[in-house]
C-alpha cells in the first residue's frame, strides 16, 4: 500500500473542455481529489504548431508535477496526439491519455473491427487514433472524420439544435454507409452532443465517450498499482486556468455537470 | 512632404483575419507597402480577459513600431473595442482602428440612423461599436448581436452552405422587425459571408464592410497628412506570425483574396 494513495490525480487540457474527463472520474473515482489545469490563456492547441503545442504540455506537466499528482491525465486531445511520450518520459508518475483510452475502448466493443474517430482537424490530421488502434488490432479498420464546428457548436450551447444536427449529418454521411460497429468521439467537448449524435449515427453503432474511457483507465491502474485513496467524503476539486475567458463559468459548468469551484489564476503562463 | 512616405502602414490582428483588411487596403492603396502581424499563437482573443488581451496588443504595437510604420491598423476588434485608447496613447503615429472606422461608416450611411452590428460575443458584450456610433451620433440607434458561429463556419469554409445560412437566420431573426438602414460586419471574417448574409437581411439594409471602412480612413489619413507613397508597382506585403498553424495557407489566402506571402514566425512571442 503506498502512502501516494492520498494525493491528487492530474488532469489538463488546452481549456476547459476536460472538464468533461473530470466529471467522468468524478463519477467512477468519487474518493479522489483531482487538480485541474486549464491553459485559458492558450487554447485551442488544435490550430497550433505541433512544436508550440509539445513546449505548452511540458510547461504544464512540470506545473502539475510541482504539486505531487499521483497520476497525470492528458484530458486534450491534441497533446495526447502530439506529446503522450515526451510526457510519459518526463513523468515519474503513470500517465493516462485519452487518445490510447479512447483507442482500447473502442477496440474492446468493435466486433467487426471497423471503427470511426470524430476529433478536430489537428487530431484527425494526426492519426493518433488510427495507430493507438491499430497498435490493439492490427486488423481493425478506422474511419476518421474531422469534425470542426462541434467545439464551437458546444460552446454555443446548441447541444440539440437543427443547425447542431445538420452539421452533423454533413459530416457523418461519409461514415454512415460504413457498417461502423463503434465511433470514438476524438474530443473532450462531443459527449456533450453524444445524444444526438446517436441520433445521426443510429443505434447499431456504439458511441465511445472517450472522457469514460479515461476513467475506466484511471480506474484499473489505481487498482493495480494500489495508488486508491480510501474513501473520503470530502474529494476536492481545484482548478488553475491560466486566463478568465468570457462565459468561463457558463460553459465550464456545462462540461464539468455541476457548479464550478474557485478557478485560481496562475500568471507566470503565456 | 514628409519623408516618412515611403514607410509601410503596420497591419494587426489576433490571427490571420486581419487580412480582408490588407486586402481592402492594397485595393484602395496600391502603392502602399504594408507589415502585418498575426498573432496567430495565441488566436483567439475574444475569450480572453481585457488586461491579457491588452497586454498582447501593447507587445504587437513594440514590434510593429520597432519596424518603423508611418501608419497602424488595428484590424482585430477585440483588440479595437479593449485596448484602441492606450494604442493611440503610446504610439507616434496615427493609428486606425477598425471599430472607429465602422462605425464613421455606419452612421454615414444609415439615414433613419436604425445601426445594426455583428461581431463576436467580446465585441458585441464590450458594447464598443455602440459608443463610437453614439459619439458620433447621439441619436443613433444600435442593435447588437453577437454570432459566435460566423468565425468557425467561416474558416471551416462554409462561405454559402445551408448550415451557414441556417445560422445566419437564427442570429439575425431578431435584428430583422427593426427597419434597420445599415449592418456593421464588425469581425474581420465577415466580409466572406457578406453577400449570404445580404440575402438574410435584404437589399435594403446596407452592410457595411468594416474591412472596407478601414482603407478608406487610412486613405483620408495618408492624404490629410501628405504620407501617401509615391505610386510604385512593387508596393510589398511581409508578414509575421507567432506560429504557423493549421490550414494557415487554405485559410490565410481566403482572406487575403490572393496568394499569401512567405510568412516570418516570430517567437519571442507566447
Amino acid at each position: 500500500m503506498s502512502n501516494r494513495c492520498n494525493l491528487p490525480i492530474g488532469v489538463f487540457d488546452s481549456g476547459l473542455g476536460g472538464l468533461t474527463v473530470v466529471r467522468a472520474l468524478r463519477k467512477k473515482l468519487p474518493a479522489e481529489d483531482v487538480l485541474y489545469f486549464g491553459d485559458t490563456a492558450r487554447v485551442p492547441y488544435g490550430i497550433k504548431s505541433e512544436e508550440t503545442v509539445a513546449r505548452f504540455a511540458l510547461q504544464i506537466v512540470d506545473f502539475l508535477l510541482a504539486r505531487e499528482v499521483k497520476l497525470l491525465v492528458v484530458a486534450c486531445n491534441t497533446v495526447a496526439a502530439i506529446a503522450a511520450r515526451r510526457i510519459s518520459e518526463v513523468a515519474p508518475v503513470p500517465v493516462v491519455d485519452v487518445i490510447a483510452a479512447g483507442a482500447k475502448c473502442a477496440v474492446e466493443v468493435a466486433q467487426n473491427r471497423r471503427i470511426g474517430v470524430l476529433g478536430t482537424i489537428a487530431t484527425v490530421r494526426s492519426r493518433a487514433y488510427e495507430r493507438a488502434i491499430q497498435r490493439l488490432d492490427p486488423s481493425a479498420k478506422v474511419f476518421s472524420k474531422a469534425c470542426p464546428l462541434f467545439v464551437p457548436l458546444v460552446e454555443e450551447g446548441w447541444l440539440d439544435h437543427p443547425v447542431t444536427r445538420l452539421t452533423a449529418e454533413e459530416y457523418l454521411t461519409p461514415l454512415l454507409s460504413e457498417s461502423l460497429d463503434a465511433i470514438v468521439l476524438g474530443c473532450t467537448h462531443y459527449p456533450l452532443i453524444k445524444a444526438m449524435l446517436h441520433d445521426v449515427v443510429g443505434r447499431r453503432t456504439d458511441l465511445v465517450d472517450s472522457a469514460d474511457a479515461v476513467a475506466l483507465e484511471v480506474e484499473r491502474i489505481l487498482e493495480t498499482q494500489q495508488l486508491r485513496n480510501t474513501p473520503a467524503p470530502t474529494a476536492s476539486l481545484r482548478c488553475y486556468v491560466t486566463d478568465f475567458p468570457q462565459r468561463f463559468q457558463e460553459i465550464g459548468e456545462r462540461f464539468l455537470g455541476a457548479p464550478l469551484p474557485h478557478l485560481e489564476r496562475v500568471s507566470d503562463f503565456a
